[in-house]
């Protein structure tokens, strides 16, 4: 062997350890995937639900959770986890998101969903979208497709329209349960927010992926018998959905009104950035103390930086789970 | 005089003497009023605009001051003042709100309006409303006359028309400048926010009434050339507006996506609450710091707990002035 072929051996081993070096941190870095969900907050009893409803919900939060968790492992983002166990959610009739979602006072069904990135700080949102049948898709689609973070109604719809996203009728969304709950409604000329004994079915996702990044959505119908037009905060980045890898990811459900107000899910974030609270210490704070006074029901599931899952809320039950870093999974309802 | 005469009298002496001592801290507790405003941040020179321009600016700004000045001396509330200052500016054609409003990518325009009640922490919002003439109105009735905060679109407008605002149709919108900038940015088909020589001409306004009350109220007509549905962050509780007795009443100005990313109206506030700085030097963080280094332009009025003003951008300019608890007027642009 000449001593060139010798040095070239050598330079390509070399060349290979040090490419083995410079992968391991790499891999070494790579965090364990977590992912929680919500299906709304209520104050309801085990009375209310038979056994079998209850294991309905259970059995499409273990769904909802398996698909993104599986996204998760196979390297894919938060973001498309979020998506992807969100959309799960939405086509279900059990939550009030997508299919599921209630009537307004007018009997028509309007949408709201936002989305945010814990790496970059950019988010997406739509509201009061008719006729679009996963609202969280069109929310990643503003994110990643336009400069802007918030489109409404038709240009919002038009948006969605252009993206080839999948739409529906009235007929997809209608719900025989839903549709009666709201004749009932129109009866009384009752609106939600005064009736205490509601589940806000809103849905939300948080989740950590390989890369240590974080996301939050949130997908509703929002509230039974609202005035046409009406927005909660699900839709609202801060209110009902905030991310940021330095500290947490979060998302809401409940009285949008007060949600709004609280500016809830940045104000568990600020606690957290600004105080150095724990995000399990802040959102029992915002969610137990600050709103409990304000009487304002409602809940949030958080992610911290480090991938600490928690759940908050003020309510007698709380549609949730999670499938922690260790791959434990629970879905819980009381 | 019988002895029950005289203490009688002594009593009702007593009783006088009491209601003029309960009296007195509440005469005295009677704050100075201040207020302050703002008609857009951009980077502009002097030279963009002539003096004449400045003093017609100038003038409307001072007229809007006035306006709502003396809605306070008069003992009016800090959102009745928010409201006629902010109308006065939406019915110059001179700002982007009201009257002045910018057009849509399809050449419509589409209003945006949002305020707060530092002392019940109650608020309103309008979004996407496109015959509302004055959309700060629109979202006090929602405040003050639903259970809901944001009312957004057709649904918005219904609400409005119910309430017999004042409507509008496009040739009270038509501005010939506008028009030609629109025709100009058609062409082009240039979105603004990738312009760095812009106005934001969001006009907003901060109040402080004799109660101490606070208030803050925004209203825009949303970006240049914007996506139609496009929402910023002037209709949105936290990222362009947001009062709270405790801590301080936010307008903001700037390229919304950014100020609704960074919740920036409530991050003020939160650095306030969480970590005890003045609003003076949270909003200076926020704007100077925080905004500035995600190369996002714009700025922000604020007004204290104790009624201190104070103003910060990190543009070149700001349309701004204010009357302060002195009665000291400013009005400034650079």
């Amino acid at each position: 062997m000449s001593q060139i072929f010798i040095r070239k051996q050598i330079t390509l081993l070399l060349t290979g350890f040090c490419v083995l070096i410079l992968n391991s941190p790499i891999q070494s870095q790579q965090k364990d995937v977590c992912i929680a969900l919500h299906g709304g907050a209520g104050n309801i009893s085990k009375a209310t639900l038979t056994e079998e409803e209850q294991n309905a919900y259970k059995e499409k939060m273990v769904e909802a959770l398996k698909v993104g968790y599986e996204v998760l492992k196979n390297g894919g983002s938060s973001v498309d986890a979020v998506e992807k166990a969100i959309r799960v959610l939405e086509d279900s009739p059990l939550f009030n998101a997508g299919k599921g979602a209630v009537y307004t006072a007018n009997g028509t069904i309007e949408l709201d969903a936002s989305v945010m990135c814990g790496k970059s700080l950019k988010a997406g949102a739509v509201a009061g979208v008719t006729i679009i049948r996963n609202p969280i898709s069109a929310a990643i689609k503003v994110m990643t497709l336009t400069p802007h973070v918030m489109l409404i109604g038709k240009g919002a719809e038009d948006f969605a329209l252009a993206q080839k996203l999948d739409t529906a009728g009235p007929s997809y969304f209608y719900d025989e349960k839903r549709w009666l709950q709201y004749l009932e409604k129109k009866e009384k000329g009752e609106l939600t927010s005064g009736n205490k004994n509601i589940i806000f079915g809103t849905v939300g996702v948080v989740a950590m992926d390989k890369e240590g990044n974080l996301a939050a959505g949130t997908s509703t119908g929002g509230m039974s018998y609202k005035k046409n037009g009406r927005v909660g905060d699900s839709p609202i980045i801060g209110a009902g959905t905030y991310a940021d890898n330095r500290y947490g990811a979060v998302s809401c459900t409940g009285h949008g009104e007060f949600f709004i107000r609280n500016v809830v899910a940045y104000d568990i974030i600020a606690l957290k950035a600004y105080k150095g609270w724990s995000i399990e210490k802040a959102a029992r704070y915002v969610i137990c103390d600050k709103l409990k006074k304000q009487g304002a029901d409602g809940g949030v599931i958080c992610i911290d930086s480090k991938g600490n899952i928690s759940a908050s809320f003020n309510t007698s039950a709380m549609f949730r789970g999670y499938i922690n870093k260790k791959g434990e999974m629970k879905v819980d309802i009381f």
